[in-house]
């Protein structure tokens, strides 16, 4: 017989749906919910249905937002001649922690990774380049993707894409992480962070 | 200036309020909610909202419920002879997982902890002692209390204040976990396993 009654069983089910949330953590998210004053799961279920209801893909860089076009895309008072290409919202949010990037953004969704199916013809590619030819303003493109396999493999396609443009494009630096020791680093970051090294 | 719209930061921080769910890892689930189809935020939200408006506490036993009393409490199959003390409902799920039980349950929400201000009159103590003199079928009361320090002193507490009845009081086994090495275990739980050593 069941041990908890089917409401349970569904807020449960619900909550280790979400990426990260096994079966035993959704149990313990269930309680603590239950445990909790009405007003905290109403406050909780609101937010969940009015973020996914409010908040959209800018048209113009693909990143969240609950305005068409984005803050960052409005913004008059930032660099519109360089643009930042990453590969999710959340990395728009790493960047902008930084307070040294003031450009644009454009987000991908997702990289370039064969083994999940994942073609260019799946992220937002092709309207980097529409918009790079609607935006001749723009004389920068930073790549910025992951230092993963997908991530290098996207930078190499999107550099190739956009060469002919006559466009500059970068790609962010890959080396020893701030405040480690270089004895820890593994020997392809160090190899990167030797290739990458800059005179002083 | 924000990085997200304020939807999201809302969402952000209300999964950040959940135990066990940082900064990071609300902001994970955040994205992903939102990437999936609209029909995901809705249920997820709906799951949160119905569950605690649904399920209460079994005024018997104290376990979580969608009827009063809970479906173990009125099966009329089970042995209404037995009550086993727990901290909380997960501790109900995790005795009905092992199918050796077949009694009633106590539900405490809670163990003693000085530390946190959490005595005796903030747990289901007294309406465990009413519920054993309206029953007097009741002729063991199990202690399943966790093996902690706090669950260890409620279990000490409640056996002395059940004793004067003449009921009988059992408190589960300590000792070396199934498919352990002995080399492994710490001394605390190696020296239970001995103090609780039985004939075969």
């Amino acid at each position: 017989m069941p041990a908890f009654p089917p409401a349970i069983h569904k807020l449960v089910s619900q909550l280790a749906s979400l990426p990260g949330i096994g079966q035993k953590s959704a149990q313990r998210l269930a309680f603590y919910i239950l445990s909790q004053p009405a007003d905290y799961a109403s406050q909780l279920s609101a937010a969940i249905s009015l973020a996914r209801q409010d908040v959209a893909l800018c048209s113009e860089c693909f990143n969240l937002t609950e305005t068409d076009p984005c803050e960052i895309c409005r913004d008059e008072g930032r660099n519109h001649h360089t643009i930042c290409v990453v590969e999710s919202p959340a990395d728009v949010a790493a960047m902008e922690r930084t307070r040294e990037y003031d450009g644009l953004y454009h987000v991908l969704h997702g990289a370039i990774n064969p083994m999940q199916n994942i073609g260019p013809e799946n992220l937002r590619l092709k309207e980097l380049l529409t918009r790079l030819t609607r935006h001749p303003e723009v004389d920068e493109v930073i790549l910025a993707t992951n230092a993963t396999v997908e991530g290098e493999a996207t930078a190499m396609y999107l550099a190739r894409l956009i060469k002919p443009s006559g466009i500059k494009t970068t790609r962010i630096a890959h080396g020893i992480p701030m405040g480690t020791n270089l004895e820890y680093a593994d020997e392809v970051t160090l190899g990167r962070a030797l290739a990458g090294r800059q005179q002083l």
